[in-house]
This record gives C-alpha cells, structure tokens and sequence, in this order.
C-alpha cells in the first residue's frame, strides 16, 4: 500500500485568485479542519508584497498558527530573497518559488529572465540553508504557457538540472496553464527523474480543461508520490471565469482512496471542511463531484480488496 | 497514431434523464452537426415504450434521419426482444442492451433475474443476426451499485462469457453509478478481455465524482478503442442533482487528441455544436471544461510531436 502526501494549496493558491480577503480565523478554522481530516503538508499562505496580495498579508500569523498544530508540514510560497527572509523569520518548515519554464511568462511575470531566476533561487537556497529549513523548486508553465504555447521538454530539464545546482532541494512540475494531458505528464516526468530523479516528487496540476486527475494517473504511473490540490478546487482560472482552477482535494483523496493508496485522510470529515469556505467566501464557485455525489456504497470494503490485490 | 472511436450518447443516455422533450428538428441539427465535426458513431435514441420514456418516442423517425448521413453508424438502446424488432424495422446499424451486472439493480429495473436476462439477450441476438445487425451487450453496474455496493469482478466475467455464448458480439463495461476508479478499470478490463478477448472494445464511463477522463486514461492502457460520451455531458446523475453524468465529448476529444490519438473530430467545429443544447433545452445544465477554457495555444503542434514520439 504506497502512501501519498497530498499538500493542500487552498490557503495559497486558492486564496490569492479570490478577489475577497479571507478573515484570519476563517483561514485557521480551515487549516484546523484539515489537520483534524488527516491533511499532513499545507501551503499556507505567500510572503509576497501586501500591497500585491492582500489576500496574503497575514501570512505571517498563519505560519505561527499553523506550527502549534501536532505532525503538519507548513511550507509557504516565496517569490524572492526578500520572501524568503520572511518565511524563514516566521519558521516555515518549507518554503517554495516558482520558477516559470517559459520565459515570457517569467519576465512579464516577475520580470526575470531565467539566468536572473537561477540567482534568485541560489539566494534563496543559501538562506533556506542557513535557516534549516526545505527548500523545492516550482517548475511552473512546465506543460506550455499561454503566451509562448508549447514549452520545449528539453528546456525544462536543463533548468530543473541549473535549479538542483543552484541549491534547491525538490521540484514539483506545474501545469500552471492547465495545458497538460497524460501524456505528457508521463514523458516529462521521466524525463525530468532521468536527471534529478526522486528530487521531483511533486506534480501540482490543474483541472483547467477537466484532465486534472487524468493527469494524477499518469504521474502515479511514474512514481509521483505527492500531489498539490485544492479544497473545493479553490483558486479560479485566469483564463475564463466558470472554469475551475486547481484540481480538488476531495476528489483526489476519493481517487486515491479508491485505487488502494494511502492518504491518511479521513474524507468525510474533509467534505465537512467545505462548510467553513461556504461560509467564509459567499458566492465564490466551489468545485467538486464528490460533495455532491456522495462516497460511493461499499467504497471501504472495494479499498481494502485493492489493498490486498 | 492509434485510432480512438468515440460514441456519441447524448443523444440518447443525455436526452432520456433531460425533463424536456427535445423537438425532432432539434434531434436532427444535433445529429447532423455531430456527423460534420467528424463523429462517427451516434447512439441516437432507445426502442423502449414512450410511455416509460416519452423523450425517447421519436426514435425510429430520428434513426431514419441518420441513416441518411453518409458514414455514420447509427445505434440504438433496446430494452428486450420487442424493442430488437422496432430498431430492426427501423433500420438501424447496430443495437445494443443493458445487461446490469448486479442482479439486485436489474429485478428493481427490469424486473429480470440474471437467467431472464440472459434469455433476452439470447432472443435480441436472434433477431439482430436475422436482420444482419451489430448486436452489442453493455455490462451495466460493472463498478459497482447503488443497491448492491461492490460488485464482483468474478461475477461480470462469468455474465460476460455466458452472454457471449447467447450471442453478443461485442461488450462495453459501463459505469452506471459512477464508481469505477482507474486502478479497477485496469483490473476488471483485463480480466473480461482475458475471456472474450477484443469483445470487450467500449468503455462507457460517468463523470459522476470527476473520475471520467482519469478512467479513460486506464482504459487506454488496456487496449480499449471505444469510448461512449455525451456532448455537454448531458445526462442528468440520477443521486445527486448538480452532478454530471456522462463524460463530456468534448473534453474527452480534447485529451485523445492531445494524447496524439486520432479521433477523425474537428475539435473546434464539435464546441460549436453546443450551441443547438443551449437553444433547445434552456435552463438544463451544460457541462464540460474546455468550452469555458477554450483549446490550448499551441495544441496541434504539441498533438504532432506526441505523434512522432
């Protein structure tokens, strides 16, 4: 029986492409729940500028709460030397940048070519060192970007090989556009692990197009062991309105569940965690099958058969 | 570069949960449109008493209309021997019954025991090989039941190799309940081949929890070259209203075709399709990802590339 870490990304990814500011105790209440569901790594929030994200202003205090909670990981978004410093003062376990394969989309994004993004992430690397804290490596637009189409596979190895030298501990691929298939999924994480491999443990992927957990099969068929995704499938689609962004925790964990691997997520008491963005977020579209269809019957002893399988 | 075949069912599982009657004309544009975007085979409705299903009620005059597209298969649901007579009289170029794998489902559905069953599909076989028509069995509730729970895999090998010897000529493992998770698509197609061999070509899959295109993935995997699919994902899910049912054609079209399978259907023309719904059912949800997110920048290369791998 394999487990799988599922880190939540809601409180970050989610949070940050909602227009409205998440209260504080709304955001803890959250994180509470999902540590009480069984959740084990949750990306709580981004040391980017307030006036950028105000969504994510009260990073800092998130963190501090977040560390009183027993056995959970609390990693943070950083976007630069500066965020990391943050991030490291307010005691992350881990701490993450996104590194954008395209380079179009990293210089119109945070106006950095990539021999600049490998200075960053080697400035970051240093001080997630000094401070003993992990330190990985978002491979974003690694499945195409909206501005150049197609991100050519070879780049995204030869950077992934430049980020592990430049200092970063573990890569997640990111399908920051919802562009990829299962396909490609496959052959780029193999790709990828020929050259840096179980350091690339990570796919974050989005349900953009409908092929989110397509996509997890794939990765499972590559020995991807941690997988990124959203309750509710919080954080919308820059691309078009209705269209969901991240793919969602809960019907990850129903998959996962399903097919025999392990969680060590209880996923009816994840479905009760809904209530609080319900009630937190009004009128912000909330994803997911599995809330409304319910936990198929029998689904416990099926589990179990493919465990023993 | 493997050939995919789609089917479509809106026509036929999508309109029989719709409350509304959909007009003839309606029925036919649908058709029609389909055929031009390039699908190749349209189940277009159901011999069964208009009583029961009075959106069904138009069917032998809908298969008229189809037979006249060239190059298109026309199929039809039958229910039993007296539903076989009417699609052969109508014409049609196959015909294909439900054959619910959980035995409980089938006496509260039909009100036939499995040895009943058997002996209607032995009488719909004989008329179909009298009229020289492609006679399928679909193995309903394959993943499990809403009654029943978990349904054994031993059980649906066994029925499909006694409906084979009644005269089925071709099998498809459905999903009725939405249950079926990837790792048991793998292991329960392999099984039913392993007995009848390229008999078993369909996989007719629900959305129902979101798992549709991650159960396709491992259909794939296993040799399948059919896939049934609604347009929108019409098909109301009978458990919980706001979920979908049948996996959506176009976001299916879109994961084949960036896989680099051949599909035959113009992608950009079939989204166009949605718009005769959207006029003839209002109100009636419409799913699907890729209508809102539109096709990726950059597809058609990346789809050629994947061909040349």
């Amino acid at each position: 029986m394999t487990d799988i870490l599922i880190s939540e990304v809601g409180t970050r990814d989610g949070l940050q492409s909602v227009d409205a500011v998440m209260p504080l105790e709304a955001k803890k209440a959250w994180i509470k729940a999902e540590a009480d569901a069984g959740v084990r790594e949750i990306e709580v929030g981004s040391f980017v500028p307030p006036k950028l994200l105000p969504q994510m202003a009260d990073t800092a205090e998130v963190v501090a709460f977040a560390k009183t909670i027993p056995n959970l990981t609390v990693v943070t978004l950083v976007p630069n030397a500066k965020g990391a410093e943050n991030a490291a003062k307010a005691g992350v376990d881990g701490m993450s940048i996104p590194f954008s394969m395209s380079e179009t989309h990293s210089v119109n994004n945070v106006r950095k070519d990539h021999p600049a993004m490998l200075r960053e992430i080697r400035a970051v690397a240093d001080i997630a060192k000094g401070a003993g804290i992990h330190f990985a490596v978002g491979l974003s637009t690694a499945f195409g970007c909206t501005m150049e189409g197609a991100v050519s596979e070879e780049q995204v190895v030869r950077l992934a090989v430049a980020a592990a030298e430049a200092g970063a501990q573990e890569f997640s691929l990111s399908d920051t556009t919802g562009y990829a298939d299962p396909q490609q999924v496959r052959r780029l994480t193999r790709k990828v692990k020929a050259e840096v491999g179980d350091m690339l443990s990570t796919l974050h992927l989005h349900n953009t197009r409908g092929l989110g957990l397509a996509n997890v099969v794939a990765g499972l068929d590559e020995g991807i062991t941690t997988f990124d995704a959203s309750l509710c499938g919080l954080g919308g689609c820059p691309f078009a309105p209705g269209a969901s962004g991240n793919i969602v925790t809960e019907d990850l964990v129903l998959m996962l569940q399903a097919m025999g691997y392990n969680t060590g997520i209880d996923l009816e008491k994840l479905l009760k965690v809904r209530k609080i963005l319900e009630n937190a977020l009004p009128g912000e579209p909330l994803y997911g099958f599995t809330a409304d269809a319910g936990v198929p019957l029998g689904m416990e002893q099926r589990a179990q058969l493919e465990r023993a399988a």
